[in-house]
């Protein structure tokens, strides 16, 4: 129920929250626009600031003058990898195990053709998460065609019960892109190595935003993009995880030269070269790469622990603030109460979403819409605010006012 | 044979056909260091000027402030086709037939199982360039593997022998990267044609070279990178050209939501896009691709045909010049003679070559070296004069010397 009554009261907690927050200092380690509440980051995560200067230098420096030695002398070569490593600590893989590369598309489609090729010979079955981000089925379904699997739907919610002896690969969301719903990793994990099946995870929606512990839960293989919570610029590289128990057999359908072995041996033959290494493909796009690089220094000395702590504490107080602000049924939320069940994201079902969100849009709290009916709020703990999150919250409900 | 002699009146020559050079002016589109003679430009072509200025735009305005507005604002989801058609002219390609994005590996994937689909059902071999840039060879021996066809290792000067009626697929280098050799396009193309076989060219080095009339000589399917002789920057986006007769038909390996018809439909069922837009997958790399489209403005008022002139014009002069320099039996030219059979570089085979290459940088004199004996020297004419070319040749000459 709208109550006007909160509205000092919500306004004095947001401040309140803020000064207390640990993490509120980081948002100075972005450009944001004065004035805006940006809760879209979870679909294009904000510039941070060292990102300008870096691309400035790759741009003037090390591709227009040093031009081709840039390879060796900026260490542009060794990019995937090197950048692979800086950001395993955020989805808890040790070193040596991520190569950024590639689309989340087509590093889905090595790591499903590869776990199929790593799955017990003779199984049949590739169980996909029903709900998943589309691009995520399509790709399935082609890597399954290819293999000889056959695609099973299934919920995560229920797919441990599913998994049998014929499971070949499981390919499941760790936080789903439009409910918001966090889906129990290691549980699930757990349940499909005991029949023996190898996952594949996308982190899309989680990395950055929460703990996900690849190592620790024993995943088998991961994909994810870096331009949501990682903030690496619109269409930034993805990355591959392929952990390290599985990587002298990991056979990908895409063997670039810059997988092989010795790639300026140039020899006809395709030797894979150790670790991570042979996810990669072809020639790094290095601009956007080295951005990458450099938009992970608004990590340092940042935990996921401390990031994940400050997401529940944001999308708790978001959920309060709504429910004080906005008419009562005017908005059903999506997103599961319980915080084991949550990601860092707030997705509410409305009448005239689509419209709803342009309103808001227009006076500057930016989310966005999912058909068919589905208001989306990202929380991204390194530059959003409590404070933010009030605003939001109120402008809502004017808007529905 | 060395001849001091000869030194005054090439370098007059030089002199003479820099000031008739229609395209010399041109040089100045270019951020290029002083003094440098760059003949490398046939793998990382050199910093147009436009670039830095629209780079720093993407990042600060279109990223920073309007953050994800761009996708819509500043044309964002629309620049893989948009810049696709930029490139075509290049390639003679009318629009709606290329779209850009992925790398050159992950496109040739895409185009191999692409084409094995359309060839006419039954057939089992793939002939593949057997002197190709190698990832072309793994990527065909892995595209084989997944369509149950057979890889036939060829030589492009006699493929035509090998199509026959069960040859699918068949994969040729326009320009051969290590050798500098020009292959016959049209006929290869019409002999394969002839046996209903699909031709997937790839133009990594002959794209903005020469002219490659992919329209003209009904290729079926293309590829190519955009980093050499279109400036694109470092590992920047490739391209898939699929001739519009063979796109309702082509079924992509790689389905990523952006090939979709509707992709913000999320649909679970994968209707592809019409046109070439079928060819795209994951999300754009806006950055890298926005560079490239900046860097296409090097070509304006530009046709292919002169530079074409222009590049035999160079590489008969450095020619020249090597004989004149170089004391006699130190190199082997290894690129045809012959205009015809000659793409844009030129290609020295020499005793301890990674060293003289070494050496001559060390000079400021730019080519590379491909094992196991190949001084490899790229003429980019947009940005490379006649001067220069003298004066690679005589420092070469000086370190045999």
């Amino acid at each position: 129920m709208s109550d006007a009554a909160a509205l000092p009261a919500l306004r004095q907690r947001a401040a309140h929250l803020d000064t207390t927050d640990d993490l509120a200092k980081l948002r100075d380690r972005f450009a944001l626009p004065e004035g805006l509440v940006y809760l879209d980051g979870n679909s294009l995560g904000a510039l941070p600031a060292g990102v300008a200067a870096v691309t400035a230098d790759v741009v003037h420096r090390q591709w227009g003058e040093l031009l081709i030695r840039s390879w060796d002398e900026s260490n542009w070569w060794t990019a995937p990898e090197r950048i692979g490593d800086k950001l395993s600590p955020l989805i808890g893989a040790a070193p040596g195990q991520t190569v950024v590369g590639d689309s989340t598309s087509v590093n889905l489609f090595k790591a499903l053709v590869g776990a199929a090729r790593l799955a017990p010979p003779g199984r049949t079955r590739m169980l996909v998460d029903a709900n998943t981000f589309p691009t995520d089925g399509y790709i399935a379904a082609s890597a399954a065609r290819m293999t000889g699997l056959r695609v099973v739907p299934v919920d995560p919610a229920t797919a441990a019960e599913e998994m049998d002896e014929d499971t070949a690969v499981v390919l499941l969301n760790h936080v789903d892109y439009r409910t918001g719903r966090l889906h129990d990793l290691p549980a699930l994990t757990r349940a499909a190595r005991a029949t023996g099946a190898i996952t594949v995870w996308d982190l899309c929606h989680s990395a950055g935003a929460l703990p996900v512990g690849l190592d620790e839960h024993q995943v088998d293989l991961a994909v994810g993009c870096t331009y949501k919570y990682l903030n690496g610029g619109p269409g930034s590289p993805a990355y591959l995880y392929i952990a390290a128990r599985h990587q002298a057999a990991f056979d990908s359908p895409l063997p670039g030269w810059n997988g092989h072995a010795e790639p300026f041996a140039m020899t006809p033959g395709y030797t894979p070269a150790d670790g991570a290494v042979r996810g990669r493909v072809g020639t790094p796009d290095i601009l956007s790469m080295l951005a990458l690089e450099a938009a992970l220094d608004a990590w340092d000395g940042v935990s996921v622990e401390q990031v994940r702590a400050k997401s529940l504490a944001l999308t708790d107080f978001f959920l309060e603030c709504v429910a004080a602000y906005v008419p009562e049924g005017k908005v059903q939320a999506v997103t599961p109460a319980e915080h084991a069940h949550r990601g860092s994201q707030v997705s509410l079902r409305a009448e005239n979403a689509a419209e709803i969100m342009r309103e808001l849009i227009a006076r500057g709290v930016v989310g966005d819409f999912r058909a068919p009916d589905v208001l989306r709020f990202g929380f991204t703990p390194l530059y959003v605010g409590f404070a933010d999150v009030e605003r939001a919250a109120r402008t809502l409900g004017h808007v529905f006012g």
